[in-house]
């Protein structure tokens, strides 16, 4: 008996997968990690009062949520000054790249990302056949001038583009993204993944109008919101545009704890505005310690901090060995010359007090 | 300036969507329904220890959900006699069924179903570009031979076979499911949706050895489990097969709230069969009130009841349109002969109570 006839792309595609959780070091160390620092989830928690609204709907979790996710969308909305319609919800902003990358690009399609921009957004354009063209960062900041020169190029369809960036933690400020968007080619689509966003500068997210037709913007509960493990992202652009994604989505894949949690989230602003101090502040403790042990913190506009280790990826992967040996889950950029970094988490007190004893340690381990 | 360049195939797309919810009929009427008896959830809830699980989880929802959902998978085969990589969980099996299809589905591949069957399967196939083939129910039943004889005669991809059936609620035998596999061709797999399967008598869902390359079966925890709004199903099937998914689905797409509850829910064993047996009171129940009101249940092996009005389809919509304007949420199979029937859930002692009311005014109002 054969086997079930995958397509040719399938056929194609690597059986290796790329996304490893800390559970699964975990299991292969046999034991838990002190310190979960590399995964950039919010250890300050998610707003109590989505907590309190996630446990009234785990009661309730036997109706289907809302496939139009009416009161959230209708909230993102208000928010963001745009048009119920002009917002699309999906399962995360992984979960809305694979729809959008679905909707553009098919088999030979040309795409633009930076050379080690998000790995996600890679599977996706693999996944559906696109041919990805990278170009390089400018120093620790993605290069707008380069990706719109690539894009007129090679005629992309979509550019990717993080603003603040991860996995350097570096931002760009509005007039720069602004353009970056002149710059583009006719039928270039820009993802503009503003994950990090709320955790930047003022001034680093562009007033853009949003049916022009140029551009899409992700936004997620997962960063500065601190519901990771929830799985709500969303995205506002142009009406004809978020309208396709309805030829294409999970139509009931928010589901009705997600939707009643991000609602909550959304309203909370005193808790945002608290992440934001806490971030800020651990933020600065990362850098003081890393400068108390002779490296150089990179500037941060996120919920990370990228730590330049000064010398090659060899050390700064000994450095990183190292810290997971002591328990310390980090991570690290994986392309040349950003591999000379590690990439820390903000965390509360004790995790930072655990990343502060362990990392004299790990460095004089790597030697 | 132009807007995005869509795929040739996402263009040729229709931009209606077919999944109205009751929230989009609540917010046309401008009012909620009495009973919500339309969508197949479990109104008799989910398990106490699950909603305890899900809430505990909700408070550390800013870390991701374990990419490898290993805790879930693991109990899962157990529960099944199967192993863990012989299991993949998704976003409801709505979910799992569009990543199985992009494995195996490309534009014009042929793909087999029944006319009237899940129309979420169809949607799957026509966004890539599947044909598909569909067969005539023999009476109220789905029938396994004409699916082989179709899925022979154009040489299918996948043959989707619902047991029990949605929208009809009936059900084939194991024996009948055995005989559907010996006699696809070579290359078919079939697509073993037994979403309702808990519900149905003993000796309704075969034994299938996991490794057979033929069949890949599908679960919910939406239906009996009473979690449809925390989108978790689960296939079982061939390492090879299984081994497929992690090639296209999204990794952190089952979030830290849905691997908690869907974890408690299996080990609730006790609150699985209080559900069976609240169903079982609920389908005699509204059998009752119909042949009350002189119409036809038809025998159920799900969490619904399908009503033959007795009349034709004019007549039983009118019965539906009836019955939403008197706040009762119901819906009907939507080909003939089968929309001589409307389509009940079953529901607690009030739900039932309004339906009963209902139902006679809505029939005089039918005429």
């Amino acid at each position: 008996m054969t086997g079930p006839r995958y397509t040719p792309l399938v056929e194609s595609l690597p059986s290796t997968v790329p996304f490893v959780g800390p559970e699964t070091q975990e299991r292969a160390r046999g034991r838990p990690f002190r310190a979960r620092l590399g995964a950039n989830e919010s250890l300050f928690g998610p707003s109590p009062h989505a907590v309190a609204a996630m446990a009234a709907a785990a009661a309730e979790v036997s109706l289907y949520g809302d496939p139009e996710i009416h009161a959230l969308r209708t909230a993102i909305a208000a928010h963001h000054g745009v048009a119920p319609d002009q917002v699309t919800v999906g399962e995360g902003v992984d979960g809305l790249l694979g729809n959008l990358v679905r909707l553009l690009v098919d088999e030979g399609a040309p795409v633009v990302t930076s050379e080690g921009a998000y790995p996600t957004f890679a599977f996706h354009v693999a996944g559906f056949g696109g041919r990805l063209h990278k170009v390089p960062y400018q120093g620790d900041h993605e290069d707008p001038e380069a990706l719109a020169a690539e894009a007129r190029r090679v005629g992309a369809r979509i550019v990717y583009f993080a603003n603040p960036d991860n996995p350097m933690g570096s931002h760009h400020p509005a007039a720069s993204v602004r353009a970056l968007i002149e710059a583009l080619p006719e039928g270039t689509l820009l993802a503009l993944d503003e994950a990090y966003v709320e955790l930047a500068p003022e001034g680093t997210a562009p007033e853009i109008a949003p049916e022009d037709p140029r551009v899409i913007r992700f936004r997620t509960f997962s960063k500065a919101y601190g519901m990771a493990g929830l799985r709500v992202g969303y995205a506002i652009g142009a009406r004809d545009l978020i309208r396709a994604f309805d030829k294409v989505r999970n139509h009931f894949g928010v589901g009705r704890i997600a939707q009643a949690g991000a609602l909550a989230a959304l309203e909370d602003r005193a808790w945002l505005a608290h992440v934001q101090a806490e971030v800020q502040a651990a933020r600065a403790e990362i850098g003081r310690i890393a400068e108390g042990c002779g490296l150089t913190p990179l500037p941060s506009a996120t919920n990370f901090v990228t730590i330049d280790c000064g010398r090659d990826g060899a050390f700064a992967r000994a450095v990183l060995t190292e810290l997971v040996a002591r328990d310390i889950f980090v991570r690290m950029p994986f392309v040349a010359p950003h591999d000379r970094c590690i990439r820390v988490s903000c965390g509360r007190a004790e995790e930072l007090r655990a990343f502060a004893e362990a990392l004299p340690l790990a460095l004089a381990a790597a030697g």
